[in-house]
């Protein structure tokens, strides 16, 4: 375990956070200090020993302030997590210190047509069930989302489930306001509402500790959840974009995976052919009859149909989606990683194709179509056979000289992730309200750099 | 007046008609065979003249069958008509005969989420009127929306406001069934569901007399209406562009208009400053804070702002977009007309701005963002200083020959405006189910050359 580089009396930290919950057992600790960036093996091994040295549990945002004044005073790390669903160490606390943990701040506080305002810990599953009274829900969710919160998701994610209609988080508009609180000198609580939410959006808790949040809602429609199969994998790939290209066809997850992906999802084994390449879809239940006329088109066969009202119930097609792709391929064989790639506009997938041809079982192709600046995009999460760093910086070295991104997925860097770049507006909003460098230590590049 | 190509004795077949409303009074049967095709000078000067011998109003399919079976039985032309507020001349009998007016047939027969079943003389207001109670609203409308027909706007329109998010009404799912009367020597009722209702959808009734339709339905925001101005008009319509390309901003409408087609809007005219081009706009409530974000963005000035409360009464915007800008402008000077022109992709409208300076005051820009294929893309409805034919063409070529598309409004031919070609499969359908070429006759071009 990597020593803490807070050294201090921790009983005494503790006894001055008076009624604030904290847990010091070790092992509670460690598990509180993790996510799943197991999914990389390059992470597990520079993170996995990495453990904070109290975890705190506030219930409000007065709380949350008493905490930050704490650490401000003690000059004491804290790193803020909430269900730890993220994969890229987000919330593993590379200098020890204080893990807030917001999973106790879960309460909706109000609900309106189209918006909805929430502390961070609640839990996505649950905003959605509340919203659906309304006849409302989320307009994105990564496939996490019975456990994930909606703090960790707007600090740590980026898009998911419903991707194809509204684009990712950091879009405008998908994020309407949040509290935050700093770790000045004397910590404040802060609103951020338009384009200022951006300054913590996606920062991975690194200049601000968010406390509320108002979130806009979609139209909910009830959703089928459907597997169509395929001969042919270039087939399944351009059936996927025809469908997201589709605008008289109402849809929320267009998922292609080539063989051998459908050979991971254990639940399906029975009813997913041999060898044929598989389409993970929920559509809208008054496009059923359109949709099945497309299906036709590309020659597809629905192997699975499961109506919205059955789909409240059992196993969920989300959950073998975008990540969750990759946590079956994992569960099913552990030498499996992946990548995350951004492919360009091209009605004819010729990179997609190219690169399935070209890598063939080393890189299996996991596309997840998404809408980009208005237009339809796939984004792969392609399941990757690991055999060493090198070999694995060779493969995403071959993607980007062909013009494909890569956002690496094995970096705890917030910039060499998601960003790509250095984003001078959260670097100076943490110069401003984390003028000491508490919050998340190590993850912010732009930061480190300024400093030295 | 034109002769009919019918002549016989109209007291007999109107006799034959039973209790079926007839109208032979010359004036009203004038006005009921024209529709706005006025807005052409050169379909003006075609069609004025054209009138049919008798106006049929028919209540029920019942009624529709039995209209159908004389027309076949006598060989009488039959032209179907809504509310006649197309602008190709599509409801105007070329060769006399009967004009069918199914403005009587105006039930709604039911609303479930997502889903109307209407009959073709329901006015799209009130269909949206109903469905609004249920939270629910047609996906797309024309701005003449409180006079025209859902059958109309089926059989010879293309689009509208919501075309921002569902693109154009031919594409895949936006139109989920219809019963249709034929002209056989036995005419049938006949329904057409799937990829099917393309036979009849958009073919100006030469194949078909819908009588039931089954209409998705789009869920129901709060629109506000807003008109943002701009000092130059490249930046209002790479606004309109960012607008329609901001996934996490819900909109409706995207309607840009170059000076001075905003002074021609007489109620807006003490709000729109002078030599000012204009974006008139729906945006949804809950999207207003980052709406705000990106008019500031481009310098915009927002000079009008009705809620979606105050926007129930009133003008409403929408009826300044679309072909009623044309309406506006002609209603100021009638020496002018308009095009229609597809623009290819391009996240710098080159060749908008190229057609702006080259054009000066003859052709005014007039763009519709509309989603196209899964993408966002500028239409153009150009307001055009009309001299005579010969130059009208001429401007047509020069927008073809770098590359945009012209669907051309001064034509009643089906496949020589907006289809532009022969569609096999309307042609073999009129082939099948209007065998003696009753239905419109002289529109479907591929008909005529079919039969030489």
């Amino acid at each position: 375990m990597t020593a803490s580089a807070n050294p201090r009396n921790w009983d005494e930290f503790c006894a001055e956070l008076g009624d604030i919950e904290t847990i010091r057992d070790r092992a509670q600790v460690a598990k509180l200090s993790q996510d799943y960036n197991h999914f990389s093996p390059i992470l597990q091994s520079i993170l996995q020993e990495k453990i904070g040295d109290v975890v705190v549990r506030p219930t409000s945002e007065a709380e949350v302030l008493k905490v930050a004044q704490l650490c401000v005073k003690h000059r004491v790390t804290l790193t803020v997590r909430g269900a730890g669903t993220g994969n890229y160490g987000q919330c593993v606390p590379l200098e020890g210190g204080v893990i807030l943990d917001l999973s106790k701040m879960n309460q909706i506080r109000r609900i309106e047509p189209g918006v909805a305002w929430v502390e961070p810990g609640v839990k996505l599953v649950a905003i959605d069930k509340q919203a659906r009274d309304m006849g409302w829900e989320l307009r994105m969710v990564p496939s996490t989302y019975r456990m994930a919160t909606i703090g960790g998701f707007i600090g740590g994610g980026s898009g998911g489930i419903g991707s194809i209609n509204y684009g990712q988080l950091r879009d405008r508009g998908n994020l309407h306001a949040v509290r935050i609180v700093t770790l000045e000198d004397e910590p404040q609580i802060v609103e951020l509402r338009g384009d200022e939410v951006q300054n913590v959006n996606h920062a991975y808790g690194t200049n601000g500790i968010i406390t509320e949040l108002e979130i806009p809602l979609a139209p909910a429609y009830p959703w089928a959840e459907l597997i169509v199969t395929f001969d042919d994998f270039m087939t399944s790939a351009k059936f996927g974009q025809a469908l997201g290209r589709s605008d008289g066809i109402i849809k929320k997850l267009v998922c292609i995976c080539a063989w051998p992906i459908p050979s991971y999802f254990a639940p399906f084994r029975d009813i997913l052919p041999q060898g044929k390449h598989a389409a993970l879809l929920m559509v809208a239940e008054p496009s059923w009859e359109p949709f099945q006329e497309l299906v036709k088109e590309f020659g597809g066969d629905i192997c699975y149909h499961k109506s919205a009202q059955e789909a409240t119930k059992g196993t969920a097609i989300a959950e073998f989606t975008w990540n969750h792709t990759t946590l079956h391929a994992r569960s099913s064989d552990s030498s499996l990683t992946y990548l995350q790639t951004g492919f360009p506009e091209d009605p004819e997938l010729k990179l997609v194709e190219h690169f399935y041809h070209h890598f063939g079982d080393e890189v299996i192709p996991h596309l997840e179509f998404v809408r980009s600046g208005g237009n339809l995009r796939p984004s792969g999460l392609q399941i990757v056979r690991f055999t060493d760093e090198a070999r694995l910086n060779e493969i995403i070295r071959y993607h980007e000289e062909r013009g494909a991104i890569i956002f690496n997925p094995h970096t705890y860097i917030l910039e060499d992730g998601g960003m790509k770049a250095i984003d001078v507006r959260q670097l100076q909003f943490k110069q401003k309200y984390d003028p000491h460098g508490l919050l998340n230590p190590g993850k912010m590049r732009g930061w480190w750099e300024s400093q030295s």
